[in-house]
């Protein structure tokens, strides 16, 4: 009896580390196939492929699941035994591996690269580095990284919190220890002596002091940035803001709260009306997506539960331009603006948040003047600002005047060498002489013709193309990301590139640049309005909205999950909020 | 296109009520079945059976799910249509029935229950008290039930914390509505006037009072207990504890940090050992099983995250007595001291612990004198005290001397009228009086043979028998669940019983008590020790220690959850520990 068990936990244990195996493969094979998919979308949309894609995505592990009990099942006693000696042997050997020393590349000689941050950019950098040619040390204040574009799913728990991150630690372990990772925040960069002050939470050491310093020979800044509140009295203090997966969490809480509160007996229905008086302040695709998520949540669960208060829940979009969403293109802006006022979201177009207290919310508008709403909850989404480590990190290399911290086109920030950033924390500006000739060459390089014949048609496309070259990069994910793999991906080609330089003729110095210009390839954006319908703009100005649309979504976010986990967590929440609906409970 | 998509969606949405509703009816089914499953466990100890429970649990849901796909992809479009038709109309009428305006028990002349906490016996009492004779008002300061005997799990993310949760408010849905739930604390109960006072967390109504009163015609109180620091200086500012959800996801978050400020650079060997250093206080059954958890934890899965720094880590269980588990039976104890020195858990049993800081803690034995030792994180669980709604309330009702809230047999609080308490919070006294013949009956209630002819074996027995009675209630979830179903049981059956009293004669006054009084129906215990290994003592002296036991409570927490909802995600939960062990993220 106790043999059967152990044979049980011996094979499931067994069963695991293949799993982790076959999902290595997978995921390498996947992320091929997924950037023939993403070039693939434009043409195909039909819900039947994207619903295929998830449908396979799931089944494929069930399926592998299933066959291995089953293949148990159908063998007789002895093979058993002998698949339990095999998978036994081999499980002990990988067990063995697993257990090795791990190798630090300290004294060998490397060069050591410091990355600072997690998000995107960070991660993205981490798994495409070489690490055999360099000593790689991560820095962050978070030991995960988190799919940020789901966390407006998370504010309602369409998605739980935990199914979005991957822990660093993971990503070391895959890649055989080769890198160090440290939870600590950096606070300071000395680029004069190549080397950054961090610190942990207090109680770190015996005396409390969590400080310590890291030296660098290549400096990886990718912090990110923080919510921008352009100085607005009482916001931090009163709204929650949509950066990190904690924020999300307390979100989902606060909002249960307020629905809890406005549920007690005694109170007035003006009382009640202010409980449930959401607030978002800004309609950039967070706030509206977290819109969307918050009136779906009412609707779909909430009303059930809440009935004797649905009829006061009011959601309010304030934005200070004409519309929101104005990145995406005018059809869709217009598209969302119809769905809020049909599906009874309060659109505040031209009204500019001026104080927020912990009762009310004081707004301006040219029409009505000043303002003030009481609210149960605000959440401010209005655009990025710079963190403290990067203003004083950029008085430091003389970019004081400078609002966002300047690169050039191979990352490399302006005023300092070997340090380079990426993601939200830094911009990148464009050389400032261009060859015209250059200007004159179409995507693929040619020349477009001879000077004299160019029509004016052709010389719009031209400055068109330099306009999309010049434009600042949308602090999005995808940005971060691929600016992550193009760093890497220099660095592991750095000696090559060092003797084939490979990028355009320097216009300083003699000679060509050693690496290609970052150029960034937009594969398009999702904006979720709820109700299971999701905009979609994408390369080739193809646009829809629609129900299909949001499968769409649900396959290439599922797609663009970090690992096999997280991708089967993912899709598994989904399902669980299709088969019981999202949790409830003020936890 | 879009038809196909809205197709999916309502077949969905249809999938997911008939879910439900099969849910409900397997539920009941279950739970029927469970009461026989635990009578015939003490027979049945095959892991094979446990395990085979365990899959058809599992497999139940999946086999349920893929057959309807399978249906839907077999049937020709007609027939498709015909049942979207079908299911639509089904669910259009289902749906109009949620939406219906619930019925509020408010004015119809129905005596008022007010339950008091939304613990195991409040729930217990909620499941099963008939709301058509009653108006019910529940009020609790959180809105979920928690399935507390998987809190240690939590700890460690074997289990996720919402999935032992469940919202009451889901209750009130299935039960239409047909009570009310107030998220808020009571803090005063007024007997005199059958009025308890409640407040809210600030901000609920405009003046930021949140108070407001309960009238009563009958009181639940069923509030719980606190942990019990024995008024150790520096216990409620230092240490976590394992009471309720949030402890112990503070509990999981504060060890990946202690792993996390001990791979730090700058560190000294002693510093990493202190931050490593896990104490717990207390050798019960919740300290064990969280000292079992987290050694498991480090072993399987933090090992292989942190391989430099798991040389240090140190598991301490403090015990003020001999040994630990001292409820269970000595062979059980013997194999959990014996399998922790074994696995290098640290067991100081006969150290009181006198003081704690931020920095160590101080306790005493008689051999060694003081000592102090530095810690990372600690954990104290031993034991639970009243909490100080409870003190003033015994104040009220002379009670002031017990240590303990005391009723009698049929749960009604000494001292006061309609004031029922149970679970934790209570403890059931005797009636003093007993009729020594009453005393002579076997468990059947045949009187064993004249009084003269008693021999001394039987004469023992017989004394044990009142032993069993008269010894106080273990505070678990057991007994107060089971107190909770007694009781709505009582109330259900009030008009009946006045007429019908079923219970022992009265010994002050005349004719019979109303109802039975409560007994309790001991149906085991369990003490998971790590390493896929559990102990269980059940009924009938069965005792049993090991790798099947393990899968027994595996299927025995499986079939006990709240709802099939929790069931799923715990089961889905273990899956995937088994497949990619426990998340490290300090989230």
């Amino acid at each position: 009896m106790e043999m059967y068990s152990c044979f049980s936990i011996k094979l499931f244990k067994a069963f695991r580390k293949a799993r982790r195996h076959v999902a290595l493969v997978r995921r390498r094979v996947f992320d091929r196939k997924n950037l023939a998919l993403l070039a693939f979308l434009p043409t195909t949309t039909t819900t039947g492929a994207a619903a295929w894609i998830v449908t396979m995505s799931v089944s494929g592990g069930l399926t592998l699941a299933r066959r291995a009990v089953e293949a148990v099942r159908r063998t007789p006693r002895w093979q058993k035994r002998l698949l339990v000696l095999t998978v036994g042997a081999g499980s002990l050997t990988y067990a063995c591996q697993d257990n090795q020393v791990l190798q630090i590349n300290d004294g060998t000689g490397k060069k050591r690269v410091v990355i600072v941050g997690t998000g995107w950019a960070g991660a993205s950098f981490l798994r495409n580095i070489d690490t055999s040619l360099y000593d790689v040390h991560v820095v962050s204040p978070r030991n995960y990284f988190t799919f940020t574009p789901l966390l407006p799913s998370v504010t309602c728990g369409t998605v739980e919190a935990r199914s979005i991150v991957e822990p660093i630690r993971n990503i070391v372990r895959k890649r055989g220890g080769a890198f160090r990772f440290w939870e600590a925040e950096c606070y300071k960069i000395d680029p004069t002596n190549k080397k950054i002050h961090c610190k942990s939470d207090n109680g770190t050491n015996i005396d409390g002091n969590g400080d310590f310093v890291v030296d660098y020979d290549y400096l990886i800044v990718s912090v990110g940035a923080r919510p921008n509140t352009f100085n607005t009295p009482g916001v931090v203090e009163n709204c929650h803001f949509l950066k990190e997966v904690e924020d999300a969490q307390k979100i989902r809480k606060s909002v249960m709260k307020c629905f809890e509160r406005a549920s007690l007996p005694n109170l007035t229905e003006e009382e009640r009306k202010k409980n449930l008086h959401f607030v978002i302040i800004g309609g950039g695709p967070t706030g509206v997506e977290f819109a969307a998520e918050l009136h779906d949540f009412v609707n779909e669960d909430l009303a059930k539960l809440y009935p004797d208060v649905k009829k006061y829940v009011n959601i309010s979009v304030i934005e200070a331009g004409d519309h929101i969403l104005t990145m995406f293109d005018k059809r869709i802006t217009q598209f969302a603006e119809d769905k809020f006022k049909r599906t009874g979201i309060d659109l505040k177009t031209n009204f500019k948040v001026v104080k927020v207290t912990d009762k009310a919310i004081t707004m301006t508008n040219s029409a009505t003047g000043e303002i003030a709403v009481p609210y149960g909850m605000a959440v401010w989404s209005t655009g990025i600002g710079t963190r403290p480590i990067i203003m004083d990190f950029m008085k430091q290399v003389g970019q004081a005047n400078r609002r966002v911290l300047a690169t050039d086109e191979w990352l490399r920030v302006h005023g300092c060498d070997d340090v380079y950033a990426l993601g939200d924390c830094a911009t990148i500006t464009q050389r400032k002489v261009m060859g015209f000739h250059d200007l004159l060459k179409d995507s693929e390089g040619n020349a477009i013709k001879e000077l004299k014949e160019l029509d004016i048609e052709e010389f719009k496309k031209a400055l068109a193309r330099v306009d999309s070259q010049v434009k600042m990069l949308p602090a999005t994910a995808q940005v971060a990301s691929q600016e992550g793999a193009y760093l890497a991906n220099c660095f592991n080609r750095m000696k090559y590139c060092e003797e084939n330089p490979e990028g355009p003729l320097r216009i300083r110095g003699t000679g060509r640049h050693r690496f290609k210009p970052f150029r960034y390839r937009h594969l398009g954006q999702f904006a979720p309005l709820g109700g299971e319908q999701t905009a979609a703009q994408l390369p080739g100005d193809w646009i829809h909205v629609g129900h299909s649309t949001q499968w769409l979504w649900y396959s290439v976010y599922a797609s663009k999950q970090f690992s096999w986990r997280t991708r089967m967590l993912v899709v598994s929440d989904w399902g669980r909020r299709f088969i019981y609906g999202r949790d409830s409970s003020s936890l």
